[in-house]
């Protein structure tokens, strides 16, 4: 099983470079080339970068039955303004359908031509069309760029039925516990009342307006630590500084 | 409110026509260059095809403060080996932010130099960072690609947000912009020293710490301004209190 990209007639070699290049970011490798105006070229292999093993495998027909012929699943890429009777999908959908299929099948995605697209013929062979969503005023996205937002989607859809989990940015700081938070609330409101903050937004809601932002914000033990510090550093100052006693009976405990 | 597309220091000029190109694909207009290498440039200009209109609108700026100075959120990309300390999304978790806060504020997405990337200094400046997931062999992403990834997640989340219920009541409070964040950190650093808080992570980062802290939090202005009036209380308290006078001299304005 593998999913193949089709180009087909395409007239500009720097496109097919910049496809190879797109789909191998990607994860996809296997390239075919139906009729192209112009291949092997130099500015194709200029513009696949690192991807020009992909370019140097691909399979180069003469027609697109050739192209697709061993293939289960074959979906074919349509510009928005085109109104064919077939199902239409967008590449978020399509790509579910690619993952799904490629379990068992070989999948090709179709591509035309930079100007014309694709032939009502080659429509024909295709299961589903895929058309890329754009906004509303100009719409001409270019070849490589359409292998590129579909080839993303089903990089996505292969790898969320792999089951695989998603990229962490943070480290390994376990995170501040609710009773660690509980306390940090605590201590800021007893500050709050030590240098008489007034709640300027009249609200009456301050301490529940600073919990959403410091739980919006998911603290690790570390930054708990730190916002602690200060808390207690204001504390501190003051009292060397000679304030008078706290109003205890101020404070709402 | 919008959203802009912000290229730091761009090496190649046909990338910047190429993103040109691929912002407006997906509704994008609004294009800011900081320091690009070369611009304007004929390979621009040419790759841009029809979305010319968004080279010639686009601003070009010396440094990333100057593109970003009025925005809510900041979103930087970048590629999948860094390690920061920092929360790292993929496009379309990033996208539904991006279009929740374009509602209310000015929202930039940064794209950095195409061998280096954006620098630790831009990442700084960030709120969110965002990385293209890719396939595991290459990643060697094109910028222009990149944009076009980003921009059409942006478009997905723009539509679909366009087609949820409208908003009730009051709109949402505007983000604080970058600007104001910085003269947040001013007064946070100064009421630091003020109340000589020692850094007990011994990081000798603090206030990188503190930013990473409250990046990640992406205030609105009423918090802003309730911060803000705590360091302010915390000084005034100080003051009343019989404190010394404030060493000018180590304040930062």
């Amino acid at each position: 099983m593998s999913i193949r990209i089709v180009l087909v007639g395409t007239s500009h070699p720097g496109n097919i470079g910049s496809a190879a290049r797109a789909m191998k970011t990607m994860g996809l490798e296997s390239l075919w080339l139906v009729a192209p105006e112009r291949f092997p070229a130099a500015e194709a292999t200029m513009l696949a970068a690192g991807a020009d093993d992909v370019l140097l495998q691909a399979r180069v027909v003469p027609d697109v039955q050739s192209a697709v012929a061993d293939c289960g699943l074959v979906v074919g890429t349509t510009s928005r303004g085109r109104h064919l009777p077939w199902r239409i999908v967008e590449p978020r959908e399509a790509a579910l359908e690619i993952a799904a299929a490629a379990q068992s099948s070989e999948v090709a995605i179709l591509f035309g031509n930079e100007r014309t697209g694709l032939e009502n013929e080659h429509v024909q062979q295709c299961h589903t069309l895929l058309t890329i969503p754009t906004g509303t005023v100009y719409t001409s996205l270019n070849l490589a760029m359409a292998v590129q937002v579909v080839a993303y989607e089903v990089c996505l859809a292969l790898r969320d039925r792999a089951g695989a989990e998603p990229m962490r940015g943070d480290g390994p700081v376990p995170l501040a516990s609710a009773a660690e938070m509980e306390k940090f609330y605590g201590h800021l409101e007893q500050v709050l009342n030590e240098i008489d903050f007034k709640d300027r937004t009249n609200s009456g809601h301050l301490m529940s307006r600073l919990r959403r932002l410091f739980q919006r914000t998911i603290l690790d033990q570390n930054e708990m630590n730190i916002l602690r510090g200060i808390l207690t550093a204001v504390q501190g100052k003051r009292r060397r500084a000679g304030e008078p006693h706290v109003r205890t009976q101020e404070r709402n405990s």
